[in-house]
């Protein structure tokens, strides 16, 4: 064996709507030993995104579900520890996919080797990672600013909105965020410049969303899912663009008033204004789009017109509890578990 | 003054729902006199199309709504019985947007003149016409079907239908059809050679539709909405393309089930399969893809390729009923009322 102690996170029971901590086991184990071509790899920052949450239903998505039992799945930044792999040596930084532990064996193929030179390791897990991926794929193959235009998102100062909002920006289109709470909707103004920030905790939301467009919404970057939408709807002008990455809300059981079909208001909007609704996956657009994310991101940073913001937790035991916070808006910035220095 | 005594059907009340024959009124009228530029027009053919029920409505849609005591609008073919345009002579074939009515003055500006030997003038308000083109249109922006994938359109006996059904066979998908009555159903395979076609009135419609797509959907075309959508959704398959260019059953008051919200379930099977929805109207398209049109449609009708059916009303008395009964499904191929020879 590997003479290594390691935690992990599995599903112990799949939540009914919303999470709870008793969805949740930590268990102790020893990594596996190592064979030819894998790496033994200490976690030191585990992501944790808002997919994550469907892969706890047992339901057809995009991916498979989890197992009860399995460890939760997800993307980190570790360090080899020990490697049988030519390409990778003890002390390397790598982005895998280790889930909720504190140890994995993986195989080196299905890891990447990541320059500490380059930028901080945490942004590879953020606006240099998936989420940020996720949002420069979206903008670019479906929601097309133009200068002039209106780019609104949610949950905007999470790791896709605010560079949704600031590629909107880079664009020469009004960025428009919304956002949870006045710190969120005061950061999105102050420290990334956005246009306009809208609360969605606030009484007149839909009427704020309506004065902070008044143009209408060309594009509207849909993370959230939810009730956000039907606010969104009545703006949205003709040939607007809908990217679809994400429905977080919908994902933790918080679907909107039953009692009503939202589905024909939706669909005659979809008619009326000539508007495309298009579902995307950061890695369909990873062959065409991902070589160009890094320079022009990585070139955005240095030059300050691409700003973030970092939300990290300490320790791997309190990452279920990061979590849930997540799925109700809890967090302020990309979250992320530190879990080993 | 004309000489020329003429009747049109103007709105007498919005529907409440269902569209009835006291939403209508008809009247005498004595056409005006023609001014400089101008074309005084006897109907032939009018054409009856479902994007008319939505003009009844005092809603914002895509064209301004009706006002009551208005002549319902509509496309005819007509012929020129005077003209104040040198461009036009008595006795020319044209198509204009008359309304319901037998005689009408419009500006020669306004309607384009056709040629009678190029094809019977009637193909003009279907198959070469306006439907014909949301048919091609939508098809070539957005359907894109490939070959072997699988293309499944609704009124599919319908012009719009029948000639998407077409255009997927001729691109080398496979063409299922959903019509209502096994009359319309035996047309689609033994005249129009679809793959398979499907009767929506049927008990069993689902488990059908299932079953005459063993390897999915990957391109819907939406021209009616309702509950048809409830069965095509879990079938789409990743990248589906869905044209939607008209919502039938819903302008008509007949939307699903209202104690449920359907929006989340499409809104998470639009992310878990990729797909795009994109509303389109014909003539958003027409300049780049109206004289393709022409050529390749007409090419095809030549070579029997392209078929199309002509469901025709006898006096523009009738044309409510039969715009009533059109809502409702009744018709068979594209409706017209021959108003005069």
């Amino acid at each position: 064996m590997t003479n290594t102690m390691g935690h992990r996170i599995v599903l112990a029971a799949r939540p009914h709507g919303t999470v709870t901590l008793d969805d949740f086991r930590t268990e102790a184990f020893e990594p596996r030993d190592l064979k030819a071509g894998e790496l033994l790899l200490e976690v030191n920052y585990l992501s944790l995104d808002p997919y994550m949450r469907s892969r706890m239903d047992d339901r057809k998505s995009y991916a498979d579900p989890l197992k009860i039992g399995e460890v939760m799945r997800g993307e980190s930044v570790s360090t080899v520890l020990a490697s049988k792999n030519s390409a990778y040596h003890a002390g390397d930084f790598v982005l895998a996919h280790t889930g909720w532990q504190t140890h994995a064996v993986l195989s080196g193929d299905s890891v990447r080797k990541i320059d500490p030179q380059l930028a901080p390791v945490t942004t590879r897990l953020g606006v240099m990672g998936m989420p940020g991926f996720t949002a420069y794929a979206g903008m670019m193959a479906i929601g097309k600013p133009a200068r002039g235009e209106t780019v609104v998102v949610a949950a905007a100062s999470g790791p896709v909105g605010s560079l949704v909002g600031q590629l909107a920006q880079i664009s020469g289109a009004r960025a428009v965020g919304i956002a949870g709470g006045s710190t969120k909707c005061a950061y999105l103004r102050s420290e990334l410049h956005f246009d306009a920030a809208v609360d969605h905790l606030a009484k007149d939301f839909d009427k704020a969303l309506a004065s902070a467009c008044p143009s209408g919404i060309d594009v509207y970057f849909e993370n959230v899912g939810g009730r956000i939408w039907h606010s969104v709807l009545p703006l949205l002008n003709r040939f607007a663009r809908i990217p679809v990455c994400g429905l977080v809300a919908e994902y933790d059981g918080n679907n909107s008033d039953l009692a009503r079909d939202y589905l024909p208001a939706t669909m005659r909007q979809i008619l009326n204004q000539r508007m495309v609704i298009q579902g995307f996956l950061n890695y369909d657009l990873a062959e065409r789009y991902y070589d160009d994310f890094i320079k022009d991101v990585s070139a955005w940073i240095a030059e300050g017109k691409v700003k973030y913001k970092e939300d990290i937790v300490e320790g791997l035991e309190n990452a279920p509890q990061a979590f849930i916070g997540m799925l109700a808006g809890r967090n302020f910035g990309k979250l992320l578990v530190h879990v080993a220095r």
